[in-house]
């Protein structure tokens, strides 16, 4: 394993990553050659799938946990009410925190200026951001509680109930019109509903649609009528999310269409959730085989079949832990400027306005985002406009009276640290931490979190590489639809279980929803100039 | 196996029992004795536990089952919803089936009069009628439908919400007194309180505690001043329900004070949680190692342990099909007349009616259980004051539009029929379902499950046998508070995980709530004079 971070170049102490850790890194990111020809046998890789898939699922405890934010105690109340988030370790007195202002330095960008990923767009943290707001819901009241469904169900598509759902749904018994969501055909491109109108009043139509969360109070007219009825309290946070949300939009009608040409006999309601069924899966195909496998520095490409968690121990029903709602935070991958169509633009820019896409349209606006770089995550790199949500992040782990990232490592199985050069090898990281912690068993789960070094051919540290993986397949492999008995054709139709097999990256699906089939645009979460050179 | 029913001594045509069915229940119900040694052997019995358990469970397809009763169709609602029972097999239209009236002599006892079970005290069919009234809920107003939590939470006592459980809660901090359920000593006997006052009106402390199901609106006001507050609605639906939620209620509150003295420093909330962790794990150490054994011909005692659970691919959150909701009906089990401390007494007198049970006490009530007869499950044997409610269960097969009872023969592993002579040896069972269907296709699944003989040491005919096995191991081993992480001293304490280890049967538990500690009294499902000559 590289000590060195990409960045500075400086050693990292590494006796405490464990042997282990070091052993499976050393196999997993060596050997380039070795995994290529693994990747490309059938049989082979279907074996080694599943043991990486396991081996990362069992470094933590597995569900059901004993504990939720409810209560420092397991009870049934605990056990059973999914408004509270779960938890993997108990809450915790930290004594002696700093003043959450003294943690403000370490979310400001260094006097050289941020540190750019030479891994990933900005597709990547656009789709981590859209995909998470998916089932990741704090409750703005108690920090300590959760809207969510506790699923991947395209909730930012269809909503989180049925009353946001059928007020998005065109219901129609009409052929050719059966099971589609509500949208408006402009200029030859198909779009989500406007929530507004051009004074700002809201379409009465969608008056169960949620608010945007944070919408500007004060946000223009202009802008506020670029906000879409999306299902997602969150989707129209930025043009990306937005634009991402279109896609999946799209693809839901795409998939109505070609569902009931198949099955001219069926209901509305029948197209409807048999198209929602198969815009999940590819979601979740989505995620494994192009979002985890851009997150994963490992050479073998992870596949999108959920077959290791059919007989697994750890196929239990989801329940999001708080750890992994914070964890989520990649506030720093987000830059100040994007490359927008040749023009360089301002991020603060494309937050609720969503009046470029609809006016330059969905394939530039994917353009863009895969055009322009993400930032490298990580202290010292947060975006301006965000740093105050990081500070906040910080209190919401004291809310919920989390342990400390050394007990954190101990649950997922690292070594605990004893020295701040055993997290980083950049000496501000470490003596900035030195002076405000003191004590590593005093640093925090989200501050130490981000304070790892980014391993080569990673996009996120380690620590957080680790709970999004086991988190990730144990979350997504779990999900009903990929069930023994439901992921098969009378599920999803012959046609459905075809355009499922036919999807692994969202550019396969980008392909399907453009004008012009996005033909030449090349939609990736990967830097296009890092592959080629690692 | 044995081909005579006990009960005619007639030859049933077992050419359709299945090789591996005949096989197992050979091995599982000859050679007493060397069950008897394997039963002594704690290592050896723990393997042959689980071996059974697992081939119990895999007897059919297991969760998540791809439809419930929401559509014909696997939907991400019909996957996510529980307000609906899953289903095994898929909505089927069954053409030409009989009048509900053709079917109701099946129901009338023959004239010789009713055959009482060999096997089984009315505390049996009792204790089956008030534990699955814990989950087995029907929507009156539309039979696809359930209000149940779809596990084992003692709602009977605990109500089915947060509302109903603090409704029946003595909410105190006060030394000795935390934790408690809302209670009252008459004579030195402790009693949940009293629903309606003497003239009849509800007691507005229990505003949100449910209306007693089916509580006739003419009952004279002592017996209704005899309802107790109960959280189950069909908690007091006999007297013999009433008294073991009693127990239950008991169990609780003895729970608590041991709970509280070893924990002084705990709080209500925490006193009352504990307690009941522990009282809905007794209860299932009761419904595995007593009911089930019970239930089960086999001669090895079946463990109330986990553990086999804890790997298998069978262990996925459990929801009640509406297959299990029906094959639950055992009302021929209800005799018509019980004996009660020595006096006859008709059976019908004990719905709804507390009056004796608070006069005579909890001793004599589970005495009368005890020391009754069942009768005998099967059709021809129904106590004229449930006949309607057969039909009614017909009728609910029908509005669920339930597959036939071969196809749900083929779908549990049982080899289809192809002649009535395989259910039965009774010919007027053979001759009268040959009249009303004449083919064995066209059989309905509640009727056929009740006509089977009842194989020797049974307590319930082979294919409920089978279906309850499966559906008592799914459900019961993977309740949360069983799982890995959960099942320990922790969760329940030194002192409740003790009380746990010592509790295995309905007399355990009465013996610590009894005043006189039951001694004497055999609190027993088993008719003692059975198993001694079996």
């Amino acid at each position: 394993m590289d000590k060195r971070p990409a960045e500075t170049g400086r050693m990292r102490d590494t006796s405490h990553d464990g042997f282990r850790n070091k052993l499976e890194a050393f196999l997993l990111t060596r050997g380039r050659p070795i995994w290529s020809f693994i990747n490309e046998q059938r049989w082979l890789r279907g074996i080694v799938n599943r043991l990486i898939v396991n081996n990362a699922v069992l470094k933590a405890p597995t569900r059901p946990l004993p504990l939720s934010t409810m209560s420092g105690y397991a009870s049934w109340a605990s056990l059973t009410d999914r408004t509270w988030f779960s938890r993997y370790l108990p809450p915790k007195t930290m004594e002696g925190l700093p003043a959450l202002q003294a943690l403000a330095p370490l979310y400001v960008t260094k006097p050289g200026g941020p540190r750019l990923s030479q891994r990933s767009t900005l597709l990547f943290p656009s789709f981590a951001q859209w995909f998470t707001d998916g089932f990741l819901m704090t409750d703005g009241a108690d920090r300590r509680r959760t809207s969510t469904n506790h699923q991947i169900d395209l909730s930012q598509v269809y909503g989180l109930n049925d009353k946001v759902q059928h007020a998005l749904r065109l219901q129609s018994e009409t052929a050719g019109r059966k099971g589609r969501l509500i949208t408006e055909i402009l200029d030859g491109e198909e779009w989500a509903p406007r929530l507004f109108d051009s004074e700002g009043n809201r379409d009465p139509r969608f008056g169960d649609v949620p608010d945007p969360l944070k919408l500007p109070i004060d946000l223009p007219p202009g802008r506020r009528a670029s906000i879409f009825a999306f299902g997602g309290e969150r989707a129209n946070a930025t043009i990306f999310t937005a634009a991402i949300n279109t896609m999946f939009i799209r693809e839901h009608n795409r998939l109505c269409q070609v569902i009931e040409t198949a099955n001219p006999a069926w209901d509305d309601e029948r197209v409807f959730q048999t198209a929602r069924n198969v815009n999940i899966v590819q979601l979740i195909k989505v995620v494994v085989e192009e979002y985890i496998n851009h997150i994963s520095p490992y050479w073998f490409k992870l596949l999108g079949d959920p077959t290791p968690s059919y007989k697994a121990r750890w196929n239990r029903g989801n329940w999001i832990p708080v750890e992994f709602n914070l964890l989520y935070r990649w506030h720093s991958l987000i830059p100040e400027t994007i490359l927008w169509n040749g023009r360089e633009k301002p991020m603060a820019d494309m937050r609720f306005d969503n009046e470029l896409l609809l006016i330059e349209g969905l394939e530039i606006t994917l353009g863009a985002a895969s055009g322009s770089s993400a930032w490298s995550i990580g202290l010292f790199n947060t975006a301006a406009m965000l740093r105050d949500v990081e500070l906040a992040s910080i209190q919401q782990g004291r809310d919920n009276q989390l342990a400390s990232y050394n007990d954190y490592r101990e649950v997922m199985q690292y070594p605990r640290i004893s020295r701040f050069e055993q997290i980083s090898g950049d000496p501000d990281v470490v003596e900035t931490l030195k002076a405000i912690y003191g004590n590593v068993d005093k640093l925090e789960f989200f501050v130490g979190l981000f304070a790892e070094d980014l391993p080569e051919r990673s996009a996120v540290p380690p620590l957080i590489g680790r709970m999004v993986a086991l988190d990730a397949f144990s979350h997504a492999l779990t999900n009903p639809l990929l069930s023994p008995y439901v992921y098969n054709e009378k599920t999803f139709t012959v046609e459905g279980m075809s355009s499922i097999t036919q999807t692994a990256c969202l550019s396969d699906i980008a392909s399907r929803n453009l004008p012009g089939g996005g033909t030449g645009l090349h939609i990736t979460m990967d830097n296009p100039a890092y592959d080629s050179v690692a």
